[in-house]
């Protein structure tokens, strides 16, 4: 596979449009169009294209990771809710050669038992999870890491 | 948070659509229509504004959650299907304000292992099942009590 | 079967008797007495005879039930802790004809794994559970809606 | 253990008590009273002295159990609904040196999977299911049996 | 279905050929060939025929109870070990309309865990367990009562 | 019920869109299209008329399936994902009098232990696994056959 | 693997020799040997060799299975009560080189739960349930596809 | 609150009352009267005021429990059989606010698998398990300073 | 028991006959009857009678198990599938005072969960497993081990 | 077994170390120097030797569990984290002829599921938890009762 | 808590002495020295202290642990096998105020299901697992970021 | 791998430095001493080089394994405790290149539950379990037969 334009697709599932909306001293007062501005700003300065999807349902978000392949060289995805039983979500992540790392706000094993097994997390390269808004940056690192792998290969 | 319009938002779950129109010896003649008139009329008489929704998309359901935040007291929903693995409509449920009571037309702990479980009940208020039609006239005289209450304090 | 009196048996399992008095901020300053009046109130205005019982004993709730035969047309019960395990309970609810109304103060489904299940649920005609005090008042309108319906017949 | 008179203490369980009266088709017209009679007559033709009891509650049952002690040679119990959950009435057929005997009317493995398994069969010499009031007979075959054996050690 | 000559099958299942001649302090003396005679003996007193099958191979248990049908009017199994595990014995024995009681010589609820499930309780019409030899004669007085009864219809 | 046009809806699950295109070496370098169109012309040849859905969303797949009522004799649904947890599909296909067979390309018996349950599954006519695009094919004529039979009667 | 006369080998698994005498209207009137003859000339108009082998006994099914290496190029198996615990047919399948169908006459996912699970459809090709009698000639469809393509290479 | 006299209330649960009559070599010779003897000694020696309640009925227990709050500043309990199974136990331990001491004769841990489990040992202060009748005068002493540090505060 | 004859029964289960034959790159192109002449000459060497028996037949192996007992000092068995599920061979192995030793060609441990476990270990002196066909020959000296200090008491 | 020197060995498992010094407002301010000098004190006035061991190496612990054996005639010991999965620390116990009581300052039954299990308990003569620092205090007492009932004998 | 030096305690688990020793075309060449470094640097780059621990040895992870309280602001730890079943670990992890990073090089939710299960998870800020040797680096980031938010407040 | 000096290293694992000195009517009165004589005998006729470590802290096992590269060519383990649940043995098990053979004296399969899996056989070659000290003797023919194989290679 070759390298397209060093481009990084960010894909928020259900109820993270909520976010910073809701439960501010939980999540924090940083809603999710301030996340994207903030991962915008840290893309560019790495010279990285960057793309922002958010959808509470769940064949927009099959469709918008089938729809990656030829376009993205990586996918950062917080699942969210489907993380837990979407068997759809995992199928295509798996269908496309697009690498995707998993991303969660929370630490989702400190939470109820359901949450703590991800379907998605096999297919993924990897999973970051508890560091809050911060993890989608680290993200965006391990992504810069992986694109810079394959280009040389 | 401070009481709108005594306005209840009534969401009906994936085939609800159906009602009346199949299996009438099991679940009366009874039309989803006929069911929303009901309704309307006995919120009338109660005065309490009252909306539905049907659907038998997951994402639609969330959306419609979402939405009602800011515009609705109260929520009555019968996730059908959804109340067995939808995480999505756990956590939006959860995401907002506004108290939800659960109804299901029939007594789900009558039937099938798996429809015994409800992943969204706890977020629920409470949870009215095996009533039938009665079930939704029910949840409205809970949801006026919820709503008096709650403009009290 | 033919309808009798109109009249309904509230029963109430272990360690209700101790409501109000205990944990007041949990479940409320009402007593068991204040319980039972307000549902004495709401039959009268429904034209419907109620009479109450309460006891931690399994047995004299089995004889309660058993008891019921002939004598009343509707049993509204919250068999609190023998919910989880009486099958002895459960047996005298399926061994009457008169339909039965499982009522629960708090939602079960938020507490503890063990209080998920009802041994009893699927014997009844359905579940109300949630909604304190008030859950006892939808349990009469549920079961006025069952007399009526079987005395048509 | 020196035997006494051959006497047999026949303990029925939780809503025997409704035998005959309800579901006539499923468990026939006999009632409790013809079932010991029938017993009676047995006895009576084997010179085999017999009592009888019969309750709803757990607590009586183990006082008829530890009871048995020194006044019967052998106890035919159809621990009804308790054989699934009661550690109590278990612990008194263990404490006791007098043999106990299971029985069951109906098949219990046909029925409903947490019938399946009884808490109180391992510490019975055996038991009898699926035979319905014939069954009691054969234990009381069973009973002779073992109480001959017993005399002549 | 016609009673044909009040004819009982006694079908021995794997390893029941090695009875009374191992481990005797356990099983007591008696061989089965002379559990056999015993139930012979009890047979002819009681005016019904009797064939008896031992086997180890679950084939020909059954080949030896689809060719009951027909000619015997009920049957008297020890499935032994295939008790467990054999759901072609538990197939044959629903299969065909000739009615069969279980019978056990040990308590099987007091040996090993995987000794507690039975798959051919289900279709038998009931079980006898722990009466040693004793249970045989028992069951052959099960049987009798079910020829009996169903000879009157 | 009577038969329409002899016509049957084919209803491809999510991913499937991606068939032929992924994974060659796997699942082979046919289609969608051709997978369609290879059944379009069996079709043409049994004289059965033929229509396809393809979708990534739950919700369309069930929309679909509610509409097949009175415009198709016969279902032919690869569920994919779906058939893993969505009790929606399920509560469909068990709502609508038309008849299904489900149809899986690989053998999800020897997949991940996750695939080895098929929510759907029990309310289809059955089950047609692991023979690829023929797989179709053979549904076709398993199609063909049931609504033969029905016409008839 | 080279291809041996475009042959069949049909194993039919325990009770199914008394297909059509028993339970006719759940089984239907059809005996084994109507569907071995309707298979006859199904196979007949296809041009592919066919036989067949019934047996109550695991051994001889397994003795069956790995005498058709060399001998046919396909097996048709419906193991019956063996697909839920035989691992030695599940070996013997595995064994040779022989590819297998396995076929069910009833959707086993609809029947008990212990019947929902195969330890012989991982190492079949494929599985067929559901469709009756018809179910084997889908399978013949399937075994004549999985011929040519073999042939081919 | 306030200390109201130093004074324990020791309940013991189903059959002990059978201490020291039955299995003298395994629980010893040592009667429930003895035991209580002893207590009664060490308490005066302790100047802690105690009384006894034995019963083998749940109900009983239960509303021994209860009628506690107000007269007794500790509880030392050994629930027995119902250890594993009685919510109501736990409920009425968990409604007042003397606090309780479980005790238990034998270590629980190496008996059967059901008896690993305790109900009520979460909402106990602690267990004192597998000394014998001297873990009654253990928990006497705990109690003692549980009853200590609550008048200090 | 007395020692007979230093003489040694090798029973192999199901499918073993096919050894060297199937899948060579996996198991070695041994024969079974290269095998057994490997065992046979190492038996002659240490002065050991050797037999062998090998079965598909679940009957066959409890009567060749049966049969040891007087005949042969020591069983080497490889019950392969039958390790899985056969209680019947595992009360055979019970039944009889021949010590048996358990032979695995392959690590169960390594391959499907359900090879893991072993119904027939539990009886057997030991299991040795994972060392191809030189685990019969540590078996033999593993059997010779047991004779010599069986004869010496 | 002779008693040596009346001498107790305390073991301290991992983590204790921090007593005191961490979250003093869950296991308040006493260190586990002051809680061994607590100790210390009451076993100088029970006339009882003490010495005391803390370690966060399961090596460590079973290394100071063996050389017990001879030199102390009681084990008090809090395996802390090791309870709940070191078989290494339970074999230790198991290997010697001391007897051990298993302290836990918490009640375990309170906590997250996986410490209600304990590996340790059913080789300890018993185990006292809950009692916080005092819980030691009352193991002295019952290793005294220990000790002196050994030497009576 | 107020921040020391920026220092960061690496902690490497069992078994991660070897890497780039063993498997290097599946773990890679980098040695854990080369790791080490290349951290090494990173820190300096973004001045942060930086100190390393290697160890076979649950004891010595534990003491690590304790010891970094007062001396490092943040760990990040790679607890290797001890991730799936060391409660000293977990709790030692749990005991100190300095935050934890958990970090493994593999995608463990790729590996055998018993590596899906974390203890330590719940007591770490968060996870990070699947990229290699990057992941300690993005974790460094992680440890930088939490850093930060400390020492403003 | 080329073979170094036909060497075996033999680890014995917690608690087996008792071994002789405890229980010697259950596991006789060799020592770990004797037994490694025995051996050390056994090798030195079989010109096979040997050593021994014995250790009670996994991580020291963890080190010896690890150590064994290089210098071995084959190891002997008895994990015995870590068996059943050290991660860190199997991992360094599976990380080096000498082949390992699982050892235990007693037969697992007849001991508590938790004995029968082993977390490290899947990473050995084989096991070898039952047969007392003389399982050492065979693991070393079994080293032997491994070593000889692979030279040859």
């Amino acid at each position: 596979m070759s390298i397209i334009n060093n481009k990084v697709l960010v894909i928020h599932g259900p109820n993270l449009n909520l976010l910073g909306q809701r439960e501010p001293d939980v999540y924090g007062r940083l809603t999710l169009e301030d996340l994207n501005c903030m991962l915008r700003e840290k893309a560019a300065e790495l010279d990285v294209g960057i793309e922002f999807v958010q959808t509470n349902h769940e064949g927009v978000m099959v469709d918008a990771i089938q729809s990656a392949e030829g376009c993205f060289d990586c996918i950062i995805i917080n699942p969210a809710a489907f993380t837990h039983y979407s068997v759809a979500v995992r199928d295509a992540l798996a269908a496309i050669s697009v690498p995707a790392i998993e991303v969660h706000l929370s630490n989702i094993y400190r939470r109820e038992e359901f949450r703590h097994h991800s379907v998605t997390a096999p297919v993924a390269v990897g999973q970051i999870a508890g560091f809050g808004a911060q993890g989608y940056v680290l993200a965006l690192g391990a992504a810069l890491d992986i694109m810079k792998n394959r280009s040389v290969k």
